[in-house]
Parts: C-alpha cells; sequence; structure tokens
C-alpha cells in the first residue's frame, strides 16, 4: 500500500472490515517476519493472539488486555511465542513510552530480585492529584481533568483504580512473580454514591459531595508538611493501591501535569531505589513507544 | 582457572604481571567471543584497545578515558569494533548501573533527537550539595564526605568539576552530537587558593575561607526558595557545568545521600522530561553494571 493515499484507497474500498478474514488473510500471504500491531483497547482481538502467534507473526500492542487476564493465559502467550521464535511486545502497556518494562526486564534479566515496586501509573489521577495541591474542590479538579480530555468520557473508569491495578499487576508479573489482578486490593476514592450514579451529569452531582471529606483529608496532610497521592506499592506479595499522605520531599510528591513515574527497589538497588518519571500518557507519545517495540523486533530480526 | 581457589593460585604464582604478554597471549590463545573487562581507570589498557578489537575480541569497562579523548579516538574506537564484528560496551561509564547510556541509546535508535541534557552525574557532589541543605560550613560538608569515603583521596578530583564534565561529553556523544571536552566551561565551585594548595591538609585550611561565599550564594538562594545545585547541562550546541540556584519543587532538589540524576529533553519527550534518577555510585553498584554490560553481549552472541 502506497503511503501516500492509504486515506482514499481505505475510503473507497467496497471491502467490508472482517477481523477473522483479515487474519485469515494474513496467514496465507505467509510474509516472513510479519509484526501484527493491535492498537484497540478490548479484546476482539486478543482472543485470536495465539492463533497469530502460531502462525509465526510477532504482535506489537498497547493493549493491557492479554497481561491481565489470568496468570495461566499469562504464560500461554509466553510460551506460544517462543515455540514458534516470534515475539510479543507490549513496552507502553505501562507508562507508554517511558523505558519502565524495558528496564524491568534488563533488572530480571541481569539476576536481580525485586523488593518493592511503587508509582504512579495514571496520568489522570497524577494530574488530579496534583492539581489538588492548588485547588480546594476535588470535584472541581475532576471537572477540569475531564475538560482538558485527561479522563476517559467516563471518569470513573479513572477513578476506580482499575487501569492502575492493571499496570501494577503486569510489572509484578514481569518480576517473575505469579499473581492475579484480584489479589491487588484498591482503595476507594470516591463514595458508592458517586460510583454508582446513573449518569455521568449525575456522578459529577453525587461527587460534590466527597469534596468535604477529601479536603479534610488534604488538610490534615497539610498539617503533617505532606501532600495526598493516589500511589501503587507492591511488596512482600501484598499489592495496593492507596490514597495516602506522603512528605513533601518524596520522589512523588513534586510531579507536574500528568507525569507518571516508578521507583523499583531490588536486591542491587537497594541504598536508593531506581526511579524513571515522565510523560506516561498520550496518543503520539503512545505511537511513538510501539514504533520503538516494532523496531526492537526488526532489529532482532536482522 | 577454578572459581574456589583463584587467591592461592594467583598468590602462589610466580609469574610477573605484564600487560603486554597478557594482550599477546590473549591474541594466541583465539578464544571464540572472548570479552576483555577492563576495570582499571587509567590509560595503560586503553592504548591496547584498537589492537584487541582488532583481535576479535569486545571489551567492556566503565573506564571514561577512551570515551573522552579526542572526538576522532571515539569514532576510531566504534568503527574498529563494527568491522570486527565484535562490542565495546561502557554502560557503567554515566551513573554506575543506572540504566542512563543504555536508554539514550535506544532514544536516538528510535529516530529521536535531543534537544536538552540535565543531570548531576557526581554521587560526591550530589552528597555535597545535599548535606548543605542541612549544614551552613562547607568546608565541613566536605571533611564529612571525605570521612565517609565519597571523595577521592584528593577531594579537589571531585570539585574540580573534570569526572562530571566528562561523563556530560560521554552523553553529548552518545546523542551522535561531535563533541570536545574543552568546549565544556566549568564554574570553579572553590577557589584558586584552596584548589592550588601544596597538601590536602592544607587544602582543607584554604577551603574555610569559601565558607563564607557559600553560605551567602546558599542564604540568596533559601529567600528565593530555591536550594544550590551543581548541574550538568546540555543545550543548543552549549555544555556547562554551573553552581545554581534550582526551585525546592525541582526534580534536582530533592535527592538523598549520593544520589545522581539525569533528564533528557527530547523531541519526543518534550512535554515532559524523562528523568532517571537512583544511586550513581558505588563498587558494588559497578560491578553490577559491568556485569549487565557482559551478559548483554554474550546474549548478542547467543
Amino acid at each position: 500500500i502506497e503511503i501516500s493515499n492509504w486515506k482514499e484507497k481505505l475510503n473507497s474500498s467496497t471491502t467490508e472490515s472482517n477481523l477473522e478474514k483479515f487474519i485469515n488473510q494474513m496467514k496465507l500471504m505467509q510474509f516472513p517476519n510479519s509484526i501484527l500491531v493491535d492498537c484497540t483497547a478490548n479484546d476482539s482481538v486478543v482472543k485470536h493472539y495465539l492463533e497469530i502467534l502460531k502462525a509465526s507473526i510477532s504482535i506489537v500492542t498497547p493493549n493491557k488486555i492479554a497481561n491481565t487476564q489470568s496468570y495461566d493465559s499469562y504464560l500461554a502467550i509466553r510460551e506460544t511465542a517462543k515455540k514458534h521464535n516470534v515475539q510479543f511486545k507490549y513496552g507502553t502497556n505501562v507508562c507508554s513510552a517511558l523505558p519502565v518494562i524495558s528496564t524491568l526486564n534488563d533488572i530480571i534479566s541481569n539476576g536481580d530480585e525485586i523488593i518493592k515496586i511503587e508509582g504512579i501509573f495514571s496520568g489522570t489521577l497524577s494530574f488530579i492529584f496534583n492539581s489538588l495541591k492548588e485547588k480546594d474542590s476535588f470535584s472541581e479538579v475532576v471537572k477540569i481533568a475531564k475538560e482538558k480530555g485527561y479522563t476517559e468520557p467516563d471518569p470513573r473508569d479513572d477513578l476506580s483504580g482499575l487501569d492502575m491495578a492493571r499496570k501494577l499487576l503486569i510489572l509484578i508479573r514481569e518480576s517473575g512473580i505469579p499473581f492475579e489482578l484480584k489479589n491487588i486490593h484498591v482503595d476507594k476514592i470516591i463514595s458508592d454514591d458517586a460510583q454508582n450514579a446513573k449518569t455521568v451529569d449525575e456522578f459529577f452531582t453525587k461527587l460534590k459531595e466527597d469534596d468535604k471529606r477529601i479536603l479534610e483529608l488534604k488538610n490534615k496532610a497539610r498539617q503533617n508538611n505532606c501532600v495526598l497521592s493516589f500511589i501503587a506499592k507492591y511488596e512482600n506479595g501484598e499489592a495496593r493501591l492507596s490514597l495516602v499522605e506522603i512528605d513533601k520531599n518524596h520522589p512523588f510528591a513534586n510531579l507536574h501535569d500528568s507525569e507518571n513515574i516508578v521507583s523499583f527497589t531490588t536486591k542491587n538497588y537497594w541504598k536508593n531505589p531506581l526511579i524513571i518519571r515522565g510523560q506516561g500518557a498520550g496518543a503520539d507519545f503512545t505511537a511513538v513507544g510501539i514504533l520503538s517495540d516494532v523496531l526492537r523486533i526488526s532489529n532482532y530480526l536482522s
């Protein structure tokens, strides 16, 4: 396909989009060294991953689903890729293009061992709690985050912590530790009333009822020379996402905008943890990370 | 050689240590996939690098000398390694085992471009300026750093900034930019009197004369809600090491102990820079990084 006129070609095509046919066609063509790039966020392509890997086609994806289902299916993908001598790359699963998964892979392949993982893996939650340092109303800050396009269409998808829990799960598994999503404890940020509201508008109305409680937590933190932060943590076989007070000098306390951060304490990095920080979300930025995974596979193949 | 009794064997050996003979013997043995690990900090082994690479032997080293001589000799090593299909690895040249050089190499091989590099690459200077936040006497802080074994036997080797300038030079060159050490401007931290003292004891006596000036700088910074920091920076073709005021919320302001930090602003990482932070010095820690380079080469060879 010529790059210059792909859009016209696509628009004028009469072929209906059909995933099954696409995958069959891909397998029939038998191009050497093919890579499938799955840029969806749902499980319709994920269901075919094993079949695709068995056809000796590598996969690159920002989609977290394949890595956050059961640990058995996590292992099955790796074994299938290995058996068919292809690669499965998902460097953008955690903190987008930041070199978090690749650094963790290096740590483990050097024979080091993870003692503790801590991080803020959600650009949305990072933005909300960073903004809360300046503003008093939590619901207003969530509204600003939505207006800036930093949240999902329904901000509860971010506030539930599920996305951040999935990312922590992936880092735990990459550390060589079998773990299931259901074993990550997630503290509630917002009340059940707000979480269960029928519409997004109703959610914002209910959210105002949380403002007083969160302002009190924030003021209590301030008295202790701390700030409020929502942090993911794994240590000693336990994983938890919690709303905590952190000291103003803590590495996580002075993030700007929607920055992500991760801190690995290991047998080698014991004195001070290894910390990676930076922009961890955004379509452009994720595209950079996906391209980087594709280039890694092509370097490996060449 | 058996690992269990290497020390006895070494002590009982009557063979004199001789670098030329060692290298000739190594070349004669023609072991496949050999790697020479140069753990010296002087140039006696470096002089033989080209000869070793030409004998198809890879090199791993924490030694910065080969990378900080003229840009021509920097290029010559790379061309020789490439021609003879061997590797030259020095991941511990900057920030010890922290993944700084490897991350920069990935950034560049992804087609990204460096806009700005900033960092604190000296564990010694990091410790001194971190401690200065609590204490008022600069000379006392330098004395504590020496007593803790954080400085070279002569602390002026650290305070001159030369070691940190070399590390900045390596990062600039890894970014694909031809640069020479002499073009890095290094601000003086201490007075000429202290720098030129005849002995280390005399140096410490002279250093007390600097205390008042540095305390004034520190107090001025404090009035601006800032702290004093010694930072390496490359931007727009200019490289400089300077003693500057940085805001208390700056990512470099809250380092602990002797932590290193580096910040890469690139075309892709433009919104917020990519920051790596952690322990960046120490013999154990450097050994981890050297082993990691050896493992990278053996993964490549296998």
